[in-house]
């Protein structure tokens, strides 16, 4: 981790200001780092959309030290953790589940330790703004070669909690993760899922989209890219993460459908 | 292009989070790069208010690699270019018009190229997120040193389409192009298009704004500022690009209308 | 200031792209720079709001020169201005108030000086983009070592005009500040005023809160964070700022009571 400029990203919900607070404390400790802002605007409180992006978004950015923070239990009894991968990196943040799927895509787990050492803290920790007191702090000292077993003990870090696909012959029932900034909804199922319940899916193959309360069934088409249907016209896809997708061309398909997390939808094959 | 610290900005409609992916993709090919986010939040799909922030933007901006993409068109036949400019900026982007008025504002466009070449792209090229695997890897290259003659054939940039505005003795009709974040619209008309229908204007000049199916004219005046008239109060003004545009003074002109882009407005001399 | 790698932060009121223009402006200038954009997303013209922040954000941030623009008044006589800090900072943007709690919190205000010498500014100056022309090559010049005193003549910096919290046994008003990003709204009392009107509080203790056109009091709860009440559930509690704020865990205060600054909220001690 140590070198001659040392890699810090930050993702948050925390918006500009209070993100921009993190990258002074970071800068602050360790002048000749870079910091990425990776996001400042995951939906507050939205840990599975903080876990995928994360998950999708590191394994593009240099080996370093990335702090992820979505923290809805700020101020109880949560852990503050960092979490070593195989990759080399360390991702820092709250122990509910947001890191642990980005640790998986790099490498695996390698070893974990609480954020406890006061020496790594800022002076004063306040009650609510743990970004700023507990996390950043410790993501500059490891950048700067602080150890991550010098933090504090050892710890088993929990794993997101979010529910799963259910496939049966010809149906896919898929959980809304979250909604994108083009309105686009990411659901918890992958082309495997797909190919379980329908064998191999040609694009352009009509789906039926239907949902508790959603009336009739709704006619989308399974698609290559949004271009593989007309502007206004409803697609599924598999996003650049390789997650499905529900969206609407140069439209939105969470204000078309009135659909958002949590909830599910269910693909059947059009007859 | 290469030096000691190359500089790389990017322009998108992706948001936070995929801006950062492309970022993320920048540094781990051109670690050394200054990496600037000059826009996140473009209006998704909006290629004219990208394509008039580039040519606003840039030549405050160092020379450099500069990534601009609103991509309505990913995933279909539009080409991925890299366009050289007079000053010796490489402008990164999709052939779609985005690039060529920022160009054109850089001393004009030199030569451009498709970015076709496999060895600068990511080796996994996605159908729906070219700016993590083709443009933001192009940049870093362009960034350290690579020739863009070395990433594909010889390509003539489309221009943007944009309306043109219509000027009489008396009248100006501008097309709106976008909406800025305070709410004033910019407009496809510049001081030539009032001199032309007007004669020289002196600021206070009343005018009668006018749009279809807004009913009666509304009465604005010509300010060089915002100050120039009460808060609240509507005025057309030349904005820091040295474009037309319609504002309240700490209010919002689209809220205050009803106007957004596409649509045009028609100004007359008042009585 | 000069060194081997100048700091300098923005905070604005214009969203990504203008904000990354004023960036561009400063890296013309000084190459070297540590740019570290603290906000681009103030409330447009919401010069407490951009005080608050500064105040709370800089003491974390390296020192350096911090430009911050929130600027209703541009364009009119309002005086632009550098500000040096005891701590050393030097803070740059208009003379409004926004930049003097900032100072204070920084050790005070050292000298302050108008930026008028024509050598820092852009060549071309607008009549309503003074970030872009004035504030940004301004910062990048003192970050390269200019002294502030060769900017312009001195000035006596105009205090932040905010509304003072009213104190009476039993009793505090508070005038609302501004909303955060999470809806909970920031009050112009601290600790202090609470201690004065009620003794010693205890975490937990209730208090009644009441606004001019509220109707009926609303039970809330002095608490050390958030997750001191169900999710849902509305608090008063000591931000990460030392300041006091009103709201709902998990959920938006200022959406639940319909409230937002100007204005004032009364706590009481619930029977």
């Amino acid at each position: 981790m140590p070198g001659s400029r040392p890699f810090v990203s930050l993702a948050t919900d925390f918006g500009a200001a209070y993100t921009g607070i993190c990258a002074g404390v970071v800068y602050s400790i360790a002048p000749a780092a870079t910091v990425l802002v990776l996001s400042d605007e995951i939906t507050p409180y939205a840990v599975a959309e903080g876990a995928m992006l994360l998950r999708q978004a590191l394994p593009y950015v240099p080996v370093g030290v990335h702090v992820g923070i979505v923290d809805p239990g700020v101020g109880t009894r949560r852990l503050p953790v960092a979490v070593e991968t195989g990759r080399g990196d360390v991702l820092v943040g709250p122990d509910n589940g947001l890191l642990v799927p980005a640790a998986e895509a790099l490498g695996g787990v390698v070893r974990a330790h609480v954020l406890e050492n006061a020496a790594y803290r800022l002076p004063a920790v306040s009650a609510s703004f743990h970004g700023r007191d507990i996390f950043s702090p410790a993501a500059a000292h490891i950048a700067m070669g602080v150890d991550v077993a010098e933090l504090g003990p050892p710890a088993e870090p929990l794993p997101l909690d979010v529910p799963s696909p259910a496939v049966a012959p010809g149906a896919v029932t898929a959980p809304i993760l979250y909604t994108d900034r083009f309105g686009s909804l990411v659901l918890n199922a992958a082309p495997d899922e797909l190919d379980a319940a329908f064998g191999p899916l040609e694009y352009g193959t009509p789906l039926e989209l239907s949902w508790p309360g959603g009336g009739r069934a709704v006619r989308v088409t399974f698609e290559e890219t949004f271009g593989g249907v007309a502007p206004g016209e409803p697609l599924v896809w598999v996003d650049s993460s390789g997650r499905l997708g529900l969206a609407v061309n140069q439209g939105s398909a969470a204000g078309r459908f009135g659909l958002r997390e949590p909830g599910a939808v269910t693909l059947r094959r059009a007859d």
